[in-house]
């Protein structure tokens, strides 16, 4: 699609300086954008960099300090209006299944919406309903009783199971795994597990996205719950009854351990750990790696293996790089003295 | 399905105390359940939860300490009781495939045991042989000459290469992958390298659970085994190889490398990583994201990383965490010291 | 396919002791190996063992010590020489799809090359290109316009989205993901995230292979690049923009964070974390579970959490092993200069 540069200000409701009849067809990033793509430049690119773009024009954070003869776009958030302009100049850029694939197979009592769309080789199970505009992808399997909303898009190789619910514009990537069975046995005394029936569900909140070769497992009882807004990275691992507030970011290969609950906007880093039965308050943040063994309260951020908050962190291993230091001045603390006694 | 107190008392071989013609029809936890439902109370159960409790009745495992309305079952272990209850009240409760469905795609020379059921789309390559009572669901795929036993549970999207054997019983999660090839290669003084060939396989002995979206490597030669009875947690590698005991658990995201053993009732919380050629013995257990780098005896139990017996890993992060103070006690005496040496 | 100890020394360039017109049928470790097949012997393996092997022949590296009967191929690199001889005498020991199976959906404008073979339920969408004697095993989707060089094999239930790149003779393990969506959001004053579209895609260089539920997100902008001949093991997570160099090894549940660029020959070892925007030099290795959160220039080895270079870590480890005595140590220091004052 193409649109003039004022057409663009328009929309972005920007300033545009330059040409406005200029025409723009795609969007590029500022070092690979040719004439006819727009670029942006967030508030670390030099100057130069935008007059040296090849992009017929630049959106920008805030006025220049030099004149340039580049054609600019200065909006509040550079980056959230390329993305927006992404949208509108590439609506078609991720090619998704349109109707009902002849091979796809749905359950005489599943529900589809209107426009709803259903890739090659697609499975939904009696009883399950997909609402209206939600894109399926080939080998999506959607099991019995399962709700899936409005605009949502599922990749595929995803498998959701029975008797889960998900709200509207849900994204998951390929490969992920919603409401397999929690992790539980009894152990006998003889050595033996004995399986504990996982008999609750999954509920991912609207507005979610779920990476991919994620696993959420269902519920011992009642429900594992992704809250609203929430955007889970690719192989996070999400035990039975985890409760994840809202607007909260777990980045790739994290694990939360079973019945811990996280308040809203907490943010955990790569590979981070989260123990079981355990109270994260809101705007919780840990850094990559953390292992997280007890609660903590709200806005604490955390580091390291076990978690402390990250300044205790910091002084810690500021000590622990200096401890071979530190073990000379006690050898000569230890030598001084026996001198000093001999005396 | 409904049954009578009577008739579950009977079942668990439990004690009843209420009427027994009351008819449950279902089971839930204790918070949650409402008339014609039963519960169990686990022992951190309070007596006042169970009084208030929506449950016609309550699974306990000993008798109260205060009289109560509420119709009660006194068993030895509740959960194992209420496990069972489960399988009892609600034996259709995971919806699985009947039959061989018209999509799926079996080999001429592939084996279907009694009443095997193969989902929509499951592929099963020549020269395999599915046990009786085994359910694979959806876009499974089961490789040539692979051996599945008896009363097995395939969930979608797992992939099983060829020349596996899988027991009776085993219970594989969606998306999980048995029999890829061992990550082994020989590298070149140019910085090549080239892939050695991994014509080992897998075996699966019986009873064995694996979560969701697993990696089972096939052996270079000979077998990875996983043990009778062992419970593999989501995203867990097994590498090469590895050689796991009966009845070990292991959670969710833990990694085992290559030609690694376990003993029996191994247990290694989430995220844990054990290095290649190592033994851990029976019994050994290691807490969530410990690192294991050597070889340790029966009944150990380790922390931290690079990982160490619990004991030990606890007297040194608690001198870790003093560090700040220790420095501060080390200042001091060196200021001591100079005035005394200045005397 | 059988061949004599003198075929088999020819095709090694080896030099053969023994009796060149035994038959050899197959390949198998020097413990299991029975009459009839050749086994290897690696610089660890005793005389003792070779002699008492069940083998027909055994591929050694030098000359041995003492003599023996068993029959020998001396070659400079027994693991190399050994694992082309499995591939002459096992040709066909991984069962690949043949030709175009009949339920495989290929997109009107994707191309085909010669003897391709797409397996049960491939997917390959338009504008898609599979190279010459290139395998998708069933259950593959390969998105629009995405490119696959020659000589690939693709294992069953692997995602490859649209406008990706693969050189030849690439290898990816089942359940794997390529292309999906990097993991970027604006936050926003009030707390949501409004995703950052991911309009750049991946280049997978020729002679790479990907192990099993492996994750590679697509660019923000330009290309995720993993170079030649680069190794990546199962589970394991590289992120958008991640630029991996010629000849890498990353072990399984190992995760690169966006923006992450790696020299060659870069060797990680399982469970390692790599923060996003560092470069990590030529040559640069990484123990098990190590955390990088900085750049490291080339040929510099590092080791734990957070990474240091390994000569350092151990100093520190071995310091922190021994804090409990430091502790005593600076209490009877303490004791001592008290006395010492008191005087």
């Amino acid at each position: 699609m193409t649109k003039t540069l004022k057409e663009i200000a328009v929309f972005l409701q920007g300033e545009l300086t330059g040409d406005g009849s200029i025409a723009i067809r795609g969007v590029n990033s500022i070092e690979d954008a040719q004439p006819g793509e727009i670029a942006f430049a967030g508030p670390a690119v030099s100057e130069k960099t935008i007059e040296g773009s090849g992009a017929s024009c630049v959106v920008v954070g805030g006025p220049l300090q030099s004149k340039t003869a580049k054609p600019l776009i200065k909006v509040d958030s550079p980056s959230v209006a390329f993305s927006r302009l992404v949208d509108l100049l590439m609506p078609e850029r991720i090619p998704v299944p349109k109707g009902v694939h002849g091979t796809a197979i749905a359950g005489k009592k599943a529900v589809l919406g209107k426009d709803v769309a259903l890739g090659q080789y697609v499975v939904v199970e009696d009883g399950a309903s997909i609402g209206d505009n939600t894109v399926l992808y080939p080998f999506c399997f959607v099991g019995k009783n399962t709700k899936i909303g409005a605009g949502c898009i599922i990749y595929p190789n995803v498998t959701i199971r029975e008797e889960v619910s998900i709200g509207n514009r849900v994204v998951i990537h390929p490969g992920s795994v919603i409401g397999s069975d929690g992790f539980g046995y009894d152990t006998q005394r003889d050595g033996t597990h004995v399986k504990i029936p996982q008999i609750g569900t999954v509920l991912i909140e609207d507005d979610v996205e779920i990476g991919a070769c994620v696993t959420i497992d269902r519920a011992r009882f009642s429900k594992t719950v992704i809250g609203k807004g929430s955007k889970i990275d690719n192989l996070v691992q999400i035990a039975h009854n985890v409760v994840i507030g809202p607007y909260c970011l777990a980045a790739a290969q994290t694990g939360i351990s079973g019945s811990t609950s996280l308040g809203r906007n907490v943010v955990l880093g790569g590979q981070v750990g989260v123990a079981d039965h355990l109270k994260l308050g809101d705007f919780v943040m840990a850094g990559a790696k953390t292992g997280i063994s007890k609660s903590f309260p709200a806005n604490t951020t955390l580091f390291w293996y076990p978690a402390k908050p990250v300044d205790k962190a910091r002084d810690i291993l500021g000590c622990v790089g200096l401890l071979p230091k530190l073990y000379e001045r006690v050898k000569v603390l230890e030598a001084k003295i026996k001198e000093l006694e001999s005396k």
